[in-house]
C-alpha cells in the first residue's frame, strides 16, 4: 500500500490508548485530562431553535463568535468577532495551524515538555521542533533567545497558563518577556489556553497576546474544560492577515463545526450562570487538588518532586531516582491504576525519563489514597529491579 | 509570512462563498445542497443521558457504529462497527482519506466532472488528479482502463449514485466493471455516498464496495442529507488494514466527533421512523424535482440539455451555446439569484465551459418559475454580449 509520507511519522495518541484502557470502571485513572463527572452542569437543550439543525457557516455561529470576541477583549486581546473561528474542539485548531504553517522540516518552537497532542499534529505533518526548556514560571528566557537569534521557526507554540503536562504558569515578567522577544524576531505565536479558568488563587495573567505589538497571533480556547467536552466546541481568534487562511482550511477539514453544541455554548457564555459555575468548579477542583497533594505527600514524599498546581488539572512529578515510567504504564494497569508517563512529553522521550503526569480532577478523594499507594509500589518495583 | 507550501494551492470554497452571498432571504438559490428547511424533522433532546457530555472515544459511539455497520451490511458491504469511524461530517472523511494518501505530486483518480469539496481538499494536499470522463451512466470503461494500466493513483475517489454535479447514478454493468478494474489494478476505492437514500425511483444499486473482491476501499455516508446536517454527523467505513492509520488521524484532527449530534443521530438509524421519514422525504423530494423539471423545460429547453435526476438534489444542466458562466455568478446575484457555475467541478474549469448545478430542493415551487426565468435571462443576455 502506498500511503503518504506523513504515514511513516503517524502516532498513536499514547493518551487515547490509556484512555481506553482506563475505561474499565475498577481502574483508577489518572492519565487524562477528564472533566469531574459531578461537575458537568445539567444542561437544557428545550430551547434550541430547529434552524441550527440546517447547514451553518463554516466561521461559527455568530452570536457565539460575539460572545467570544468579548470574553477575549476582557482579557486584553484586541479582536472582533469577525477574528473568531469556531472548531472542533481546540485540537482542531491545532491542525489548521499545522495545516497553514508545516511542511516536512518546518522548524517550530515548543516548550520542554509540552502538550502531546499538539506534538502530535505538528510531527505527523514533519516539523522540526525547536525546544526551549520549561522552568517553574515559564520557558528559559536566554534559551528562547538563542533559539530566535539561531533559527526562523514558522511559530512558537506556547501554552503560558497552567501548562498541560508541567502545570507551568509564566510569570507577569516570562509574559512580557516573551512577548517582547516574539515581535523582536517576527515569530508568530499560537497561544494555547484551554485552563486559563481552572485556576485556584487570585492571580490571573494577561494573555501573552495581549501584549505582542506588532507579530502575528494565533490564540486557542475551549468549553471542554469549563462546560462539556462531549460538545466538541473550542475555537481559535487570530490576527487578521491570517484568518482567511485557516478559514479556507476549515471548509476543506469538515465544512462548519456542529450547531447544537454552539448553540449549547453560546446559552452560557458571559452569563452570571456560567459564572457561578465556574466559581463552584475552581473550588471543587481546588478541593481536590489539595487532596492529591496530602496524598502524594504520603505516598510520593520521598519518591519524587512536583510543584504544587495552582491551576489546569495535573500534577508533574520527577522521580527523584528517574526511570523511564512508560515502561510502568502496563504494570500500573495490571493492579487498576493509569496514569500518563511523562517522557512522550518531550521531543526527545529517551533523553528525558523519570517524569509522571498525575491529573487530580477524576478519581473521588476516597480512591485517591489507595491507587497512589499501588501506583508507588509500582514505580519502588520498578526502581529496585533497575538497581 | 512563511506559510507551508500547500497554502499556494488553498482554494475558497466557491460554494461556501455562493452560500453565504445567498443567504439574504430575497435570493432565490439554486446554488447549495441544502435540504428544504421544512423536511428536517423535529428532533427530541428529552431523552439524552447526562453521560455524552463527557469526553468520548476517537472511533466514535458504539451504539451509533453498530447502526451504521448493520446499514451497511444491508448494501451488502462486508463489514463490523469495528470498521466504522464516525466523522464531523463527510468532509472529514474526505480530510483524512488525503491526509493517509496525498503527497505533493501524488497521483488520484476521480471523475470528471467531479465533487468541488474533494477537488479542494485533494488539491490542497497537491494531488495529481486524473479524470475519467463521466457518461450518463458512469465513467467511461476504456477510459478508466487506461488510466489504470498508464498510471499508479493512490486511490479512485468515486461518487457512483447521484453524484455531485452530474447527478448520474452508475448502471449495475458499469459498477460491475468497476470493481473488476480497481481489483485487477489493486487501486483502493473511496466511494462517496451521501445522496444513496434520496432515491425517486424503485431501483437501488448495491454499492461498487460491495462488488470488490481483493483491493482496499474506503466507504463514505452522512446524516446530513437524510436526517439534520446541523449535527456534523458522518462516518466512513473501511477495509480493516486501513482502519488503525484513519483512526490516528481522526485522534489527531479533533479527538472526536461531537457525542450529541451521535447519540441524536443513533435515536433514527435502522428505526421505522426512519424509514417513515426518508419515505416522506423522498417523495417531498420528487416533488420538487418534477417541479422543477417542468420550470427547466419552460425556461431552459432552448438554452440547454439535461437528464432528469432519479435522486439527489442537483439537474445538471450542459449549456447548447456554452459560454464560461462562472461569469454569470455575480450578474444572477444581482437579480437575487444564486447558482453554482459547473465549471469549478472540472480539473481544468477553462476547458469545460457551459455547466450549471442547480439544487432542486431548496427553492419553494411557487418561486421556481420566477427564479428560472430570471437566471435563463442572465444566460441569454450573456450569450448575446458574446456573439
Amino acid at each position: 500500500m502506498a500511503f503518504s509520507e506523513r504515514i511513516s511519522r503517524l502516532k498513536s495518541s499514547l493518551i487515547r490508548e490509556i484512555l481506553a484502557a482506563a475505561q474499565r470502571p475498577e481502574v483508577m485513572s489518572f492519565a487524562g485530562g477528564l472533566p469531574a463527572e459531578p461537575m458537568l452542569p445539567t444542561v437544557d437543550w428545550s430551547a434550541m431553535p430547529a434552524s441550527v439543525s440546517q447547514y451553518g457557516m463554516s466561521e461559527g455561529e455568530p452570536e457565539l463568535r460575539e460572545l467570544i470576541a468579548a470574553e477575549a477583549r476582557s482579557l486584553g486581546l484586541d479582536c472582533e468577532a469577525s477574528q473568531v473561528l469556531v472548531t472542533c474542539g481546540s485540537q482542531q485548531a491545532l491542525d489548521l495551524v499545522t495545516k497553514l504553517y508545516v511542511d516536512p522540516g518546518t522548524e517550530i518552537l515548543v516548550e520542554s515538555p509540552t502538550y502531546l497532542a499538539a506534538l502530535q499534529s505538528f510531527q505527523l505533518f514533519g516539523a522540526q521542533c525547536l525546544e526551549v526548556p520549561q522552568e517553574a514560571d515559564g520557558p528559559n528566557i536566554a534559551a528562547l533567545r538563542q533559539r530566535l537569534e539561531n533559527h526562523k521557526p514558522a511559530f512558537a507554540y506556547l501554552i503560558p497558563t497552567f501548562q498541560n503536562p508541567s502545570a507551568v504558569r509564566y510569570s507577569e515578567a516570562k509574559r512580557d518577556a516573551v512577548a517582547a522577544l516574539l515581535d523582536e524576531f517576527g515569530v508568530t505565536l499560537v497561544e494555547d489556553e484551554p485552563y486559563r479558568e481552572l485556576v485556584f488563587d487570585d492571580y490571573k495573567a494577561a494573555p501573552i497576546t495581549s501584549r505582542l505589538k506588532t507579530t502575528g497571533w494565533i490564540y486557542t480556547g475551549t468549553v471542554s474544560k469549563t462546560l462539556l467536552p462531549g460538545l466538541r466546541v473550542g475555537y481559535l481568534i487570530c490576527s487578521k492577515e491570517l484568518f482567511p487562511h485557516l478559514l479556507r482550511l476549515k471548509q476543506a477539514a469538515d465544512l462548519h463545526t456542529n450547531r447544537i453544541g454552539q448553540w449549547q455554548a453560546a446559552q452560557w457564555l458571559g452569563t452570571e450562570k456560567f459564572q457561578r459555575h465556574l466559581a463552584e468548579l475552581r473550588s471543587f477542583y481546588r478541593v481536590r487538588r489539595d487532596a492529591m497533594q496530602k496524598a502524594l505527600e504520603e505516598h510520593f514524599g520521598e519518591l519524587a518532586d512536583w510543584n504544587m498546581p495552582q491551576g489546569g488539572l495535573f500534577f508533574w512529578l520527577k522521580l527523584k531516582n528517574p526511570i523511564d515510567t512508560r515502561a510502568l504504564m502496563h504494570k500500573a494497569l495490571a493492579v487498576d491504576v493509569a496514569f500518563m508517563p511523562g517522557e512522550a512529553f518531550f521531543i526527545d522521550p529517551d533523553s528525558n525519563p523519570g517524569y509522571m503526569r498525575l491529573n487530580f480532577s477524576h478519581v473521588a478523594p476516597e480512591r485517591l489514597g489507595e491507587g497512589l499507594r499501588r501506583l508507588a509500589g509500582v514505580v519502588r518495583e520498578a526502581q529496585a529491579a533497575n538497581s
